[in-house]
């Protein structure tokens, strides 16, 4: 365990019809003018933004209303956005939606008390303040609305590229399980792939003695391990989604991550694949993650092996490495189980792509990425090659 | 799950060393003139309050030092504390110690902004402002240090009883393993006897359905459950007090207790043991908890089996009633182990005190206790008789 600091002021909202106060918690913020901004049209169909939007009318705070956020979202539509939201004196942002959103709406706060190019922060440059963010939740996944990282895809250099401050985490998150009810399975799958992604890339660690933490990551993934399934078969269980939607916040807060080094490799080889190929981005961590796994199972036998008996149930048994890679299998079937792709083919991503997903992720990470292992581009493509 | 708000804005920090940069934290808070609580001389002995104190110095923090907090914490020192501090101007608190001496700083910080009797906060006057109180945390067990709640005996009436508010919760908290290196073996015990209680209070609910809480709570008690031993065997193994120290803040600050309700039994009844006969917090849970155990596995057998299999490894089995007793024999070893009490005379209480106790109880509970299992007062009576 190392020393660390961890602050996660967002306050928290979380029930049946509580996106009906949205007004309420804005106006207690002192907002005057806010962004809205979200996707595509599911809210607006399902009259959740209109009953978010009354509830602004009915506290007094005046509004923007800005859709069209995309998956994997991009450089030049935060541009718009800063430019069209400058004149008029916005001073809070609300995102609803899911990671896409929230994390455009970070990237403009940032980027409204900046006069360079907000892309200066997604390389390297420290977001020192930002205007504030509320979110209304309406995809478990990214995790965004309790974290202070955003991602953007540079569109002009196809990189997916992050950063992250504790000015960017959200002052205040809306989390009501009803909204996820219109979630398509596929959609929910990914989410639940993305969740447990964010532990796992907290959860290895060539950091010793997270008696803590090792435990508090194996309890989110038991959880979402428990209620998946009930999610994919019936999306409107709301105790089900409820606890997924919970997880996905703990997943990635960094509750689960503090006094270790934490890996962050198979995020970076699953961007290039949304940079390049649109793939959604738990659709290509589910691809990726396995073939990491494989990859770097002798790097620490013992955490692997640990993983696969506390959380997939495989039993104790003295050959540690067989019971790592059990492990692994059980986690990859488990995906498919939800209805996850596991080869790169499953995405439509040829085989001959690959120099060109390394060259892209040179150019994003540099000439290593990941800590648990430290990949060279050559590991990179070999985990590429093994995504099958 | 029920809907819950949950609101943490504590900022942590963790790690050897920071309590050396208190003064640099205050400052950053805007704290000018900083009232310093402690409690007995072993934090002068060490040489940690000369520390902190010179980094307030160093900070350019003007600041009043005060002394003599004692374990459950009484009323009268808080009048004097607040008679004292009130004249100075005092805009800050800065309690270096454990719970006692942070519940008290909380108590103080009401009181300052309150022109009538801060106990009425105690008799259920909600707290709606308090002055900012910060934490250099050195004993891991009550958890107060990320807490909105505080504890304070009514001397007058010899009534423990706490208040919690958001607004009581400590603007930040310093927590370095190694100033409890100097704790001795039976206070430490006592420490993770109630950071236990704290997750059991938790998670002994009726609410049905809370996959991720169930599992936190489990996982923090699994933490507890590995490093407590090494506590006991060497009070200097960083490691370990690290764990125990991160373990009592999950414990208490509710991440592990939202949208479920909880029981608090076992801390009224252990309360007015601390009230009438000044036993330690701690060992008087170890006597309190497993018999209150005995006597509501009935309420939900099947929750009671799964801790114990969970936590305490008993083997699954078909009688679920039997696990479950194994589980709370388990529980009650390890408290042993550790070299807690396990019976009323342990703590020289009398069995004729029992009627006394049952006064005292109703006295500041009314007439019914708990949630897990409602207790009327013949079943408290029955409880402290069955502490043995």
């Amino acid at each position: 365990m190392e020393n660390f600091i961890f602050n996660s002021p967002t306050r928290f909202i979380f029930g049946a019809d509580e996106h009906k106060r949205t007004g309420k918690y804005l106006a207690q913020c002192g907002a005057k003018k806010v962004l809205v901004l979200y996707g595509g049209g599911s809210v607006l169909r399902s009259g959740r933004l209109q009953e978010i939007v009354d509830s602004l009318d009915a506290a007094g705070v005046d509004f923007l209303l800005l859709g069209g956020v995309q998956p994997n979202p991009g450089s030049s539509f935060v541009y718009q956005t800063i430019e069209a939201a400058r004149p008029e004196q916005v001073d809070f942002l609300l995102a609803v939606g899911g990671g896409s959103v929230i994390d455009t709406a970070k990237a403009v706060a940032a980027g409204l008390l900046y006069d360079g190019d907000f892309l200066d922060f997604y390389r390297g440059k420290p977001v020192e303040k930002a205007l504030p963010v509320g979110v209304v939740l309406t995809i478990p996944a990214a995790g965004s609305e309790g974290s202070p990282n955003t991602v953007i895809t540079d569109e002009e250099n196809k990189i997916k590229k992050g950063t992250k401050s504790d000015c960017l985490r959200p002052r205040f998150a809306i989390l009501n399980p009803e909204l996820t009810f219109t979630l398509p399975k596929y959609q929910s799958a990914c989410g639940i792939c993305d969740i447990m992604a964010h532990i796992l890339e907290r959860y290895f660690s060539k950091t010793p003695d997270n008696a803590v933490t090792d435990r508090m990551c194996e309890a989110v993934l038991l959880a979402v391990k428990d209620v998946a399934m009930r999610v994919i078969i019936d999306s409107e269980d709301y105790q089900a989604q409820a606890a997924l939607m919970w997880a996905g916040m703990l997943a990635h807060n960094n509750i689960c991550g503090v006094g270790r080094e934490q890996d962050w490799a198979s995020h970076a080889l699953a961007h290039q694949l949304s940079a390049l190929f649109d793939s959604a981005h738990g659709a290509a961590l589910a691809v990726v993650f396995p073939a990491w796994m494989r990859y770097c199972v002798d790097e620490d036998v013992e955490l692997f092996a640990r993983l696969a008996e506390r959380v997939w149930q495989v039993p104790a048994s003295d050959d540690k490495r067989q019971m790592a890679l059990a492990g692994i299998d059980r986690y990859q079937e488990f995906l498919k189980g939800l209805g996850l792709p596991s080869r790169l083919e499953h995405l439509d991503v040829p085989e001959e792509a690959i120099p060109q997903l390394v060259a892209q992720l040179k150019a994003a990470c540099g000439d290593t990425v990941g800590n648990f292992k430290k990949l060279s581009m050559a590991d990179a493509e070999a985990i590429y090659r093994g995504c099958r």
